[in-house]
């Protein structure tokens, strides 16, 4: 819980809320509304919990228009058209609040002397920065975290601990990413020794070049190019243990769900979503808008703003068809043993 | 192999064997039967490798009760009830003689003023520990573990090198967390920018609590909850590479394999298993002492005490049956076809 | 892009090229055909693209003998056998040219007293290495490296920022491990508790044995053994977030792609191609020269030299019959509903 204090009044202009009650309780944070303690303000989303109300000890509830809450003394009722974004607007007020480093670079950090730290970017305890990278205002390496050489990072943005950044990677502004994510690592390339004997590497000299306001889940890693870059769009999300090949262009304000891991050279279009634990080989494209379904294995490219699912993946209808035939298949193949046999009878 | 020295006599004592032989052997480790050279001690546990003793450089057996084994002038024979059980009493011994860590605060370390670290805790190089928290007696912090903010670690924990706890982590007594684990991370939620361009974050204010005695594997990331908690059970193991989800709440003594992804806001009751690369999506519940095997998908709330597999997850005996028609489908299909073409030729 | 000059003489002699046009073009870097500027190298590998050179800005054109290519003045045409491997070889040249680490120990490394670090060795900040460790000469820890107790890390070998080597890992030459990569850490293991509640663990008290010229990708955990070693065989190369677990032996020059998880004391032989995503189960044999597709799932062992794929996995033309059909399921059971049908009405 957040030590934020904000009065219901505050949170009535943040929340661009309807005020019911009085605007100067303190509120010292979110809570369900049945574990809620005084000074607590608590979300209302269904009828079925407008009943709890009234025996809830918050002192304030956040409900979207329409649900019938009565206002009771010494308590506040803030009704919202739209009581997700309300939600998710506190939210984003409070969580805002908590984190506050002032700028500087910590005296255990490694800096090389030809790299540019803005005198507004926080770089904190064992980090290490190398040769003519820079990092630019506001941006904040919470600690542990190493950038290699000729590493541009933007402003505003936070990178948690322990993130490895390789040489030549480019990091936007407004990103955030998660502990230990690894960015910029060789790609798997491998060729056959021509003598025969064991495996060539295949060097990987490209780039990484990440946009504004991407997020990186912890321990995911996204590899960079073979020649030219692997390229992650602005505002796209990624989750947590997800792997992303050398030589990937994923467009702007994709989603992609935790432990999903994607080849070499796979081209995502705008606001694709992909589930949690997909596979996708290399050089599939994946159309604009398009959605792909938890634990799915894409084998072919998918059209732009169809919804694939499956091990292969398919059109969902297409998929879901299969599905619940593949549930029924011992009855069919009994079905079809009585056939062979009564056949059999006839003749 | 450990540099412990224990006598015959010993370990009989630590796993409590009836000991035949001498009792004042001195065992430098324990090594497989036929690689044993003299000093060592080899398990032998089942008939077929009886045979094998006779030849083995061992000094020593620990043998199930039951196994019809000789006595040789110089070399011991433990004879126990639990075989296994007592391998893992030995092997514990040794595990535990092994790492020794005098408690203290290495000058690298970086601790914030407000920070309460025990004086019998050990932190070692490199690591950094926020403001508010605390370290108990006995739990160390092998090198480079980032704490943040408001972080509680119990007592007799290890973290091992690269472990990044977020703001307001609660981690229990006895844990062991490994390298480069990751917890307390952001929950992955967004949801469409109202102005129809892009994604806005769902900030993630909650907290995770961590039993005690539970374990939790290399590189694996437990997200924090959103307004409540992200929940491990006392005695929980969880394996490498999980992904556990926002708001997640884990039983007690559960067994979670490598590679799983769990979704946010999944509730598992106690003594569950699940198996290596499962995928479990948002909000599934899974009931005390189920078993859902690996690599399944679940698509449906498991019951308590069943046992499911599968694509999606069915009740094994179900997905057995599909399974095994699955593999059959070519000569379904032949058979099928021969049939239409046999009724074809008759009308 | 790397800031390395060469001239197209230079550039002939390293690849073993027919040299066509100029040996003293200074050349930049490498790029895509149509990208390339002045200076830069591209390659032309198959016929469709032989036309993009005439208007192509490149400087040289690396090319596969038989394509039809004019020479220009002032630009070169070089001619190899196996273009594959010429740019590799030139890759390789451009990229061993990026990293100079000069030998020492940084001030801020912790290297216990009793550890024997090569003076020829790169120790690079924040590095932590245990008591009676070795690093060879070349090896180079680029920073925030942590080394337990007792490990052995071989010649010319590079461990990116974050690994982490438990006690008792041996690391072979030529390595290269990337970030955040963790080995050593304890197999997971567990047996019920004689008493009834919780969960007792197994220890792990054996070794992590790495090979020469094995690499390790990013965020990649391999477990220590149990008694015996953990063993990865040299020339072996595994990719990003991969799993293998305790007591595992796999052999020289086999490919693993990213997620791939493996369970324990699973053997492969030599030169095994694992896709990315499978999931091997405990105590599978993978026989030499096996291929196993990506996303499957074995449940039984693979003969030597097979390719598998599937979930369960099966010999590829097996499950590629097994795959056709069940996309075809729906009509498979519409068939079988209209004989069903025209047989009651028969009767």
């Amino acid at each position: 819980m957040s030590p934020t204090s904000l009065t219901t009044g505050q949170i009535a202009r943040i929340v661009d809320a309807e005020l019911h009650g009085p605007d100067d309780i303190i509120i010292t944070g979110p809570a369900g509304v049945d574990e809620a303690v005084e000074g607590q303000i608590c979300f209302i989303r269904s009828p079925e919990f407008v009943a709890n109300w009234q025996s809830s000890k918050a002192s304030a509830a956040l409900v979207g228009r329409g649900l019938d809450m009565d206002v009771h003394p010494g308590r506040a009722v803030l009704i919202v058209e739209d009581d997700d974004l309300a939600l998710v607007l506190l939210l984003k007020h409070i969580a805002e609040d908590d984190d506050s480093f002032a700028p500087g670079i910590h005296a255990s950090a490694e800096v090389h002397p030809s790299a540019t730290v803005s005198p507004e970017a926080f770089v904190g305890p064992n980090c290490v920065i190398g040769a003519g990278s820079t990092v630019a205002a506001g941006t904040r390496l919470i600690a542990n975290v190493c950038v290699g050489a000729q590493v541009t990072i933007g402003a505003s943005s936070t990178l948690h601990p322990g993130v490895v950044l390789y040489n030549n990677t480019t990091i936007g502004s407004r990103c955030l990413i998660h502990g230990n994510a690894v960015i910029g690592a060789d790609g798997f390339g491998f060729r056959p020794d021509p003598s025969g004997k064991g495996l060539i590497k295949v060097p990987h000299i490209g780039t990484t070049l990440i946009g504004d306001e991407v997020e990186i889940g912890a321990g995911t890693c996204i590899d960079r190019g073979k020649l030219g870059p692997t390229t992650i769009g602005d505002g796209t999300k990624i989750d947590n243990l997800v792997q992303i090949g050398h030589n990937c262009t994923i467009g702007r304000s994709c989603i992609i769900c935790g432990h999903t891991g994607i080849g070499g050279s796979v081209k995502l279009g705008d606001g694709v979503t992909i589930g949690g634990k997909v596979g996708l080989p290399d050089n599939i494209t994946i159309g604009s808008g398009a959605t792909l379904g938890g634990g799915s294995l894409a084998h072919d490219d998918i059209p732009a703003g169809e919804t694939w699912i499956g091990v292969p993946a398919q059109p969902i209808r297409d998929a879901m068809a299969c599905h619940a035939v593949f549930r029924r298949l011992p009855q069919l193949s009994r079905t079809v043993k009585r056939i062979t046999r009564s056949l059999e009878d006839e003749s």
